[in-house]
Order: C-alpha cells, then structure tokens, then sequence
C-alpha cells in the first residue's frame, strides 16, 4: 500500500532472524514529523520505549523511526541502553539526520538476548537506500510470530490520508502489550492536539484488544504526521479511529493459534469506562475463548466473566447473545444448542451483552484459544 | 480419611451427573458448629453463595452442610433461589433439624441449567442414613471436572485435628473461584476468632491459587469447628494453613490439563500483598504456563509478568530463578539451557523471583497450561 505524502518507508533482512525474513525497518520523512505515543504500561520496559518516551517528553518533533524485529532488546543492563542509541545513531546517520534524537526506535522479539547491534548498523544504509512510498517492506520488518502483514487504511475529505503498519499476535493486552503499530498520516494537525486525539483513539481500539492477558515489555503505538494537507479535524479522528481498529481486529484474528476474531459488544453499561472494562474481561476470560474455539454456547461463562469485571450489572436485566441468537434475559432463554452451536462455527464471532443500568456502549476485540496457542507457546527461545 | 471428632459426612449418587458418579453430599454435626466462609467475589453469585452469605451475617452456628455437584444451580432466575432453598430444607429434614438455616449449602457444575432438584430431595435421606466418620465419599460427591479427590489433613497438639477436603480444575483464580474447599476440625475456637483467622488463612492460601485467571459464580471455602477439644489458637492457626496450603497444591496440580504444579516464591518485595500479588500474577501468566508445560526457561515472560504486577520493583536488582537456576540477575545470566530445560521437565516447578526493593515474601501456585486444558474446555456443555 501506498504511504501517505511525505512518508518514505524501507524493510530489509538483516541477519536478526534465523529465519532470513525481513527485520529491520525504517521510516523516513524529510520534514519534521508531528507525532504521538501510547506505549506499554509495564515497569520492566525496554531501552527503546525509555527512549523513546524521554523524547516524547521533549515535545520535539522527530524525522524517523527504525524498528527492528527477533529480538526485544529488553532486559539485556547496560548493554541493552547502548545498543539501542548506537541503533538510532546508526539510523540518523544512514539517512543524513543529526543525531539520534531525530530518530524514535522500536524493537521487538526475544527479551534478555543481547541484540546482533553489529548486523543491525550494518544493515542500515541498505535500509535508507531502498526507502520508498511502498509499505510492503516495512509491515513485513516489524513481524514476529504474525502469520501476516497487517496494514489499513482510510481517507479524509481534501484528500488527506492515515495509513497504519501492525504487528502482534502473542503477549497482547490492554495498554499496548506485545504490539507495534506505526500510523501515518499526511494530514495537517499540531502535536498537542495530536497527543490528545490519540489518547481517545488508542483507549477504544489498541486499549480494547486481548490475546493472551499478557502485557508486553516493548510495545508501542505511534502516529505521525507529516501535516502536508489540510483537514477536519473530527474526521480525522474517525479515519484514525477506524484504520486503528481495523489493525486491533487483524491483530486478534491473527492471534496466536487463533481461527477466529471475537468482537464483543457491550451495551447498557453504567459509563463508557465500565463498557469498555466488561467487553475486554469477556473477550480476554480464557474460558470463554475455549468456549469459542470449540463452537459452545456456553453463555454461563459470559455471564460469569460479566461478574467479575468490576462494573455495574442488574443480573436480572442482563442480556446476552452470540451471533444474534439471545441465550440469557435476566434467566436462561431457550435455545438451539445445534444452530447457535452452527453460528459459532463462523471466523467471525459477535458476543454482545447488556448489561441494565445504563446507556453507554463499548466494544473489544480477541480471539479464541486453541491448542496451537499453547504449542506456539511451549517451546518459542528454545 | 477419618473426619474430626463430632463430624459425619457421606456422599451419594442422587443422579445429577450423567456419568453416575457421586454428585451429593452431606457434613453434619450432632451439635452447633461455629463457622466461617470466605466466597467468590463474583457480581453473578449462586443462590447457595447468596443465601450462605445471609446465614454468615447472622453470625448464628450451623449443623449440616449440603453439597451438590454436576449443576451449579446459577444464573437459573427466581427458580434457582427456590430450588437452593428447597435443598436446604430437603437436608434439614433428612437430617432431622429446625429448617433450613442450619444448612448451608454449595452447588457447583453447569452454569445456567435447571437444577434437578427433585432428584436430590430424593437422594437426601440416602445421604443422610449413609452418614459416617469416613471422608472418602464426600470427597467423592464434590468433584465435577477433578481427576483425583483431595484431602488434607494435619494435628494439633492435644488431640485436635483439621481436615479439608477440596474440589476444582477449571475456573480457578484468586477470591474463590470454581472450588470447594470445606474444612473440618474439632479444635475449640470461638466463631469470632475462627473469622479473623480464617480470612487470614485464605489470603495466604486459597486465594493464591490460580489456574486460568476466571473466578466462579459460586465457590466458596468454609471451615467448621466441632470445638471438642482444647488446642493452642496459633498451632491451630498453622494447622490450617498446612491443610489449606496442601488443598490448593492439589487442585493447582490437577488443574484441567495440567502436568505440573507451578510454585511461584517471591522474596524483596515492599509488602506481603505486593508479594502475594507478584507472585498470582506470574502463576497466572499464559506465557509463563506455556514455557513451564515446554519446559522452556523462558525467563523474560517471568520479568514481563513481574512488570504488569503492580508491584514495586527495581529492575536493577531484579533476580529471577527457575529449579534454583539463576537465570536473571539485574542482567541476563549465564546458563546452560538443556540442564534448565530439563528439570523443568519435572511435575513440580519452582519459580523464585526476588523484587530488590524490600523483605516481604509471598507464594503462589499455578500449573502449566497444555493443549489438553483447551480440549477440556472448548467442549464442556454441549
């Protein structure tokens, strides 16, 4: 897919990857970049997320982003700190930038192995010399056990573009787990108003998908703005918001081990906080993605995943329904165990629940938990 | 096993389940028996949880306990709080008492289906003429997706015994999820006391226990006291700590799936519920389940899962060991990864974890997450 204006972006192999497949990407712009970040809320984070929020912090504009893939570089003492500014120093000098402050970095893969830095830095002019507008090569570098690129795209009215490059398929939960995404777009906003619109973007889209209730040490979700088109701003946020959940719905159906996407809705929720809470508890109950998987319609464990998640139900007045078929109203509502049993067979699950105390509304994102979850799992450094 | 001074008990089959295994059973006592509970902290609570709760509230003592298996009797509307309460009053009659209220009574199994409590009225006085000193068949009459039945014992000195008895494989996280736990002993102990130390005993037992991060709508851990015999209050204390430690060992163990105990240590933390709560949170990580059934030393899922604890830790003194390996310590250390590997491929996993930052200790237990626990689960009512 094409990059937005502005925007020129590079993946490359370089040696990370015992695989051989692409591991190292760049992002470039030749003008300054308005940006925003949401990155993980976990007390052990990687040198790269330090960093990267010390920049943040500045407010400064940045140029570029480089990321690489197959290992976190987390967790690695001193040593870890040090590779990752030679990785953006390397990366600012590859494409003619100051220094690495120009330059955010974003790694991803195995915690605690000391990173290959000397192929990275080798890599890199590589990288800046096949930079391009094309995002093929960019979305397949920030890969790990993904099947597939996951990349999307929406318009604003004047032309304006946001395109978004994900990755993630484990370790995903709540407040940016094991996840990259790199949104760009051309459109004209100004950082602060950016960082804003971001904070409510990412809480009900990345904040709202589960795979496996892990957070991750590394991960990050970033918007860049090259600002070359003028554009409304309430559009905007819902061309952001929409290719942003468009990502957050291929991350879950691609999770680990997982044959289908489950949305779940919630309705008639106290506030949208309590929606939002009672949607990701059922979409990430370990039960109700086993349920899922082998096509149940065990409603009792919605209900019950209802219940512990600390928001404000009328257990008489609760609803619950799977594919549209209603399973509870305040009591257990009859049903066909065999058609619903049939419906659930879909790639695509809608779990919906109201919850009788109120009006607000909100929506998560998982997948169902197979048994090639655990075999992805039981044997991934050795 | 022989139940303490003052206690009868029997199981039954009254034909809940479709297997013909037991499914009721009866704890009765000759004499007032003081109590305490501690239940799931679930919004959808069972009419058993509900109506337990009210006769706690009282304060008053009991003489009989109903347990039913096989139908959790939640989530079925006005007609489950009739049929817990017709259970009750079924138990008391057999049993010869007042009436309900000096019954308590615990429901566990399918959520969401009509009781078949007509069955169970008429299994009653079977139970009730079946009573005896021996827990064998009351073990028996607990169980719904348990391999084995689970018993513990220990002495105070003096004479006075404790015995548990426990149920639980699936659903199980802190704050009483899907288990029984019920919890005999003749030691004399005013129910005052029996609370407060019983609380306390479940904070450092019970609720340290996870399987699959889901609580139920309908567990509980009791404990009854006959009060036939004198016994030291801080030897009793530590009596059911033995016993209470020993169940929740055994149902992480028989954990749905699970071919291993995971025991989680964590020492260096600021306080002991930042410990305990260290400790849950890596036993309950999928990733960290995963590697331990692939019996991968795949440390940073350990850090990762210390990192969203909600804990304070400094990650420069962060130690981390598996089998009494070191493997972390401020950075990665040197090991040799089949030696680790392969003890951990025993059925009983030690992982320590030492925060840095103070003296509190806390223990958890978990177990490792297999292909097995999806196949249990993704096929349970239909």
């Amino acid at each position: 897919m094409k990059v937005p204006l502005g925007f020129e972006v590079a993946g490359v192999v370089a040696g990370v990857k015992r695989s051989g497949r692409h591991d190292l990407g760049l992002l470039y712009s030749s003008a300054p970049l308005a940006w925003a970040y949401a990155a993980t809320t976990n007390k052990v984070a990687a040198p790269c997320v330090v960093r990267d929020r010390a920049l943040a912090a500045t407010g400064a504009p940045v140029r570029a982003l480089v990321v690489t893939s197959g290992n976190a570089n987390c967790a690695n003492g001193a040593r870890g700190e040090q590779d990752d500014l030679r990785l953006a120093g390397a990366a600012a000098a590859a494409l003619g930038l100051a220094g690495p402050g120009e330059v955010l970095s974003a790694s991803t893969g195995v915690i605690g192995q000391p990173m290959p830095i000397d192929k990275l830095v080798a890599g890199l002019p590589q990288a800046a010399a096949a930079r391009g507008d094309d995002s093929e090569a960019f979305s397949k570098a920030i890969l790990t056990t993904d099947l597939v690129t996951k990349v999307a795209e929406a318009e604003v009215a004047g032309g304006a573009r946001v395109v978004g490059v994900a990755k993630g398929s484990g370790m995903i939960h709540p407040n940016m787990a094991t996840m990259f995404a790199f949104v760009m777009t051309d459109a004209l906003i100004d950082q602060p108003d950016l960082r804003a619109m971001w904070a409510r973007v990412v809480d009900r889209t990345f904040n709202q998908l589960t795979v496996d209730g892990d957070t991750s040490t590394n991960d990050m979700a970033v918007v860049l703005s090259s600002g070359r088109l003028a554009a409304d701003q309430t559009e905007l946020e819902a061309a952001l918001e929409a290719v942003t959940a468009s990502l957050a719905k291929k991350i879950a159906r691609d999770g680990e081990g997982a044959t289908k996407l489950i949305t779940v809705r919630v309705t008639g929720a106290r506030d949208d906080v309590e929606a939002r809470r009672a949607a990701r508890t059922v979409a990430g109950s370990s039960l109700v993605k086993t349920a899922v998987h082998g096509s149940d319609p065990n409603w009792g464990r919605i209900l019950a995943a209802l219940g512990r998640a600390d928001v404000e139900l009328d257990e008489a007045k609760v609803r619950v329904a799977a594919q549209g078929f209603e399973l509870y109203s305040g009591e257990p509502q009859p049903f066909d165990a065999k058609e619903v049993s049939a419906a659930l067979r879909a790639e695509d699950v809608l779990i919906e629940a109201d919850l009788g105390v109120g009006a607000a509304r909100g929506e998560a994102w998982g997948c169902d938990l197979s048994e090639g979850y655990v075999r992805i799992n039981a044997d991934y450094t050795t």
